[in-house]
């Protein structure tokens, strides 16, 4: 790697266990060394660099103070964890990040004995960290588990029922409450609010009573944390501010500790430590930190307002995408009927509702990551006679499958799901491939999809689906552009036909596949071989024309960037159309979009290959 | 309805309207009235009799502060809401709530234009309730909506997600907490133990500098909340009190209140509508309250102890029942194997874990109403080597749906989940019917489900569940008993076959079923028409020799108490088995469960007219 003077060799050194042996000051100068690692990288390959460059301090010193694998750390979401990867075993492919069979961007205990848990949706940590603190007390194993979480992943209920778990528990549980500025605004929510009152300095104007008057009904607890709490700075104050929500919850609080003093960090996390029971530490970082062009100018970098509430996901889309296309028609939409309102759970500037926010406020809800609730409001919404549209990536949707059933579809209210990322997403990976909407969706009585090809499709079936359907309508569409072939392509709401005189073979495929899939034609034309090509853009229900269309070829092909069982395909099989289905099976990791792809059997020269018979690649 | 002297006309009354010309002394008098009423009609229909008896002073103060259904009042669960049915124009057909198409024993808007939104599951009335009120403030309309929640619903992170957004809204939304001590336990959570410390007034020991300390930092609100604050008895207890968990949430907080007491009810939901902003009302109330057998052996009727944690649902499961047998064999195999652990989301006795937690307290977790949560903590609890079993009924692990995908499924961990009343449920109708479980459970890769049809069978699908197979394991059985015929039968966890030589028809089912489609078959016979009947006990995944059998009839039939899309039948039927499939189309209303499986197609009479082809029933 070409180490410079001074710099830790990463890859000998024996992590994390060495990290004990190090000075403040060499701490302090491998923070450095991995904030550089962390930007290079990130330039390089993507992903979430200004909530790892906040947590390296914080992962420096959790490593420092207790013993992983046996002691379990637990990250919430896992975009914060490119530290901890770092500094346990993995920095000689930490190059690798991100790309197809190289380390995964979220925490996978198949990677690493040092991930205790998957992570990659939001709020799990406390409930995942819980069970496993639980576990070791049943065994008494008397080990710490610590769950990190940032406040964003507060706003998200989960977290809340593992609190509420948790605080009774009589674990060695510890949860690290990061919480990083930038992500917080005023409309994430109540939490945020409180949150921020327990970070600001001028919230403390407390008299000396009223800290004696805490002081005496503060809990007994260890004498470490006594001694830590005291000789703090703002003791007074840490006091008073510790007798509240958290404490209400039954845990013992320490904190807020300043997350880029490793000093601080380890004298906290070892009261925390010392208190042997449920713990929240709270730790305050700057999102971002040590990134010189932010350290230079501080205004800018916090003006570019590029990261989602709650999450500070900088996943912004651009102009060009699927994403922005939805927003700017739903914007029109919305001018012309002001019963439209648009709902995001923390994806603003993911889902291009960006616009819809700056162009009519009053009916823009960001509802912070809380999908669950999202649903249900959208259902009150829509009992009140307005036209909720909630935009919400395919796999995040996943969480509010209940809440559709019961407080959309039983309601029969008229509401529309803006589907986003459905299909392979690429790098984010397994936990965040958007292959499970078609099959949980049809399952909900009533419902309509459309799956359109091109931007002009999107804008079409958007309109259909406020202004002439009735009930649950789902719009999905994939991540990123539409291809430039399909840009010219017809646009239609119910389906597209290509066919030819005498063709004996029919494929069927929807959404941005179509353009793979007349690609595949043309291969097989060039060989002189001939197939129809048939796109539902309403997927579904089902189309009569097209089921009898096809029982009229000799052999039939379906391609889904979907999970198999609940496939469109398998409908149409099970109603009588004998076809060969390609299809996904399993979980599909990281990787690029079109390799990804190309591996399922769903790309261009894959899907002309299995149709000229020469392949048997993804075979239902 | 032969009214006694004194008694006041329900059905001829302009109600709600009229409730406001009454005293208090002819409340009073209306409560006792409604709580014969309520406690005759439970006696008869079952129904949830103790948490409607706990809100009839609440619902009688509430229809004369408020005006439905111009204001809009949302129940949570909805099993409080027997006396707002009484009081808004359905006492003439009080008597037949819960039967078959009678009114339901849940909230209904088509049902009644007073129930302004449906519920069945917990914790979505704030959601729903802010979304109403969200789209009122829009219209500028100046009217109020109240949520109505149990401590219960609190545990149910949704309802966290709907406060924290609640809070900041500009709304008028009111939050009538109904605090019932019967349901709380220090078991479902820190968020109980908080609310009992609210509750307790031993917990009363503040100065008197403390309170004025308080009082500085009030926010400035109402005149009449001030009023009503200062004129309560225990007004710097309730200064106090108020300044707490939820005041940092962002609401305004009035009460304690007691539940059971007309004026004082009037006074705070009064104060809380002048205040005209996003507030909590806690109210006091005594689950049961004015039931004569308590009253005269209060301690006998705590002493019942049936009433399920948090939920307070006195759903106990008899002994002779699936649940039971469940819940006698897991004791039996956690005996064996100390990693077993036991789950539930506050259905203890419903899922008859009542003996695991009995026998085997430490590995025993009630997580409160909690899907999310206990799904994430089972992952946890599996990745530190436990083998955790999560039992619960069909629709409520709709609410774990992402979590099992993300952190069981993606984990692939070893876990077990106990899916209880799969199928149709009958009184409690659409919103608990258990048609989902199939459709969405086969969309997790790699799971497997069985589907026992008698008690042994259930005992030796759990046995295998645990001991020999992997990954994600779900055993699924109904509500109620087995039945007589069926207890005599095979038991196997693969498959049964029933044939006849020569057969040319074949039908398979799975589950209780079987015991109708045996039935259909000798009903059959008596006619000299036969058929052979497979059924198949691991239902997922498939089963190739069965596909191949099946492959081999003239005709089979396909009977499934199960959604149609997403149907074990559609998927062998994508595999090339042609065949005829009964399944359930849409939600099913309530109504008795032998009644609605009939009208379903899915009775033995039904089955045996189908396959003898003189019936179009179900058809698919």
């Amino acid at each position: 790697m070409g180490l410079k003077k001074e710099e830790f060799d990463l890859e000998s050194m024996d992590l994390p266990a060495a990290l004990k042996d190090l000075s403040f000051e060499e701490c302090r100068r491998l923070a450095r060394q991995i904030r550089r690692t962390l930007i290079t990288t990130v330039s390089k390959n993507g992903g979430h660099l200004s909530s790892n460059l906040g947590t390296v301090e914080l992962t420096i010193a959790l490593h420092r103070v207790f013993e992983s694998p046996a002691d379990k750390i637990v990250w919430d979401v896992g975009h914060q964890a490119y530290t901890h990867k770092l500094l346990t075993g993995r920095a000689g492919r930490f190059g690798t990040i991100r790309t197809e069979d190289g380390l995964s961007g979220f925490p996978r205990p198949d990677e690493s004995e040092h991930d205790a848990f998957i992570s990659g949706h939001s709020s799990t940590s406390v409930s995942a960290a819980l069970g496993i603190a639980a576990a070791m007390k049943l065994k008494g194993d008397e080990h710490f588990t610590v769950a990190v979480l940032g406040d964003g992943a507060l706003t998200g209920g989960e977290s809340f029922e593992g609190l509420n778990n948790a605080g009774k528990s009589g674990t060695r549980l510890i949860i690290v409450l990061n919480y990083n500025e930038m992500s917080i605004s005023k409309s994430v929510g109540a939490t945020a609010k409180y949150l921020a009152t327990l970070r600001t300095k001028d919230s403390y104007h407390k008299t000396k009573d009223a800290v004696e008057n805490v002081l005496d009904r503060t809990p007994l607890v260890g004498q470490s944390i006594k001694k830590f709490v005291r000789s703090s700075k703002n003791a007074f104050k840490d006091m008073i501010l510790h007798s509240t929500m958290f404490e209400d919850l039954g845990f013992e609080f320490v904190g807020p500790i300043d997350g880029h003093n490793i000093e601080e960090l380890e004298k906290g996390l070892g009261a925390a430590k010392a208190l042997e029971c449920p713990t929240i530490v709270m730790v305050n970082t700057q999102k971002g930190h040590g990134y010189p062009p932010a350290e230079e100018n501080p205004g800018g970098y916090h003006g570019v307002g590029a990261f989602d509430l709650s999450t500070g996901n900088p996943d912004v889309v651009p102009e060009d995408s699927w994403s922005a296309v939805f927003g700017r028609e739903l914007v029109r939409l919305a001018h012309e009927d002001s019963r439209i309102c648009a709902v995001t759970a923390a994806m603003k500037f993911g889902t291009g509702l960006q616009y819809f926010h700056k162009e009519i406020p009053d009916r823009f809800f960001d509802v912070g990551i809380a999908e669950q609730h999202a649903a249900t409001f959208c259902g009150g919404l829509a009992a009140a006679g307005m036209i909720p549209v909630f935009a919400v990536y395919s796999t995040f949707l996943q969480r509010s499958y209940d809440q559709l059933l019961h407080d959309l579809a039983i309601m029969r209210v008229h509401a529309i799901l803006g589907v986003d990322r459905a299909g392979i997403v690429g790098e984010d990976g397994e936990t965040h491939q958007g292959l499970f909407d078609i099959p949980f969706l049809t399952t909900v009585p009533d419902i309509t999809i459309y799956s359109p090809s091109n931007y002009r499709e999107l804008e079409l079936c958007l309109d259909k689906a406020v202004n002439e359907d009735k009930g649950l309508v789902a719009v999905r569409y994939p991540r990123g552009s539409e291809s430039a072939e399909l840009a010219e392509g017809e646009a239609d709401t119910d389906m597209t036909c290509m066919t030819t005189e005498g063709a004996r073979i029919a494929a069927v495929t929807y959404g941005r596949l179509f353009g793979e899939l007349a690609k595949a034609r043309e291969i097989a034309a060039e060989r002189g071989f001939k197939f129809d090509i048939y796109k539902p853009v309403r997927i579904f229900p089902l189309s009569e024309e097209l089921t009898e269309r096809l029982k009229s070829y000799d052999k039939v092909y379906f391609f889904e960037e979907c999970y198999g069982y609940g496939s469109i395909g398998e409908k149409y099989a099970a109603r009588g159309v004998r076809c060969d289905r390609t299809a996904v099976h399993g979980f599909v990791p990281h990787g690029a979009c079109g390799s990804l792809l190309d591996g399922l059997g769903l790309s261009a020269e894959k899907m002309a290959a299995k149709i000229m018979g020469r392949a048997e690649n993804g075979k239902t």
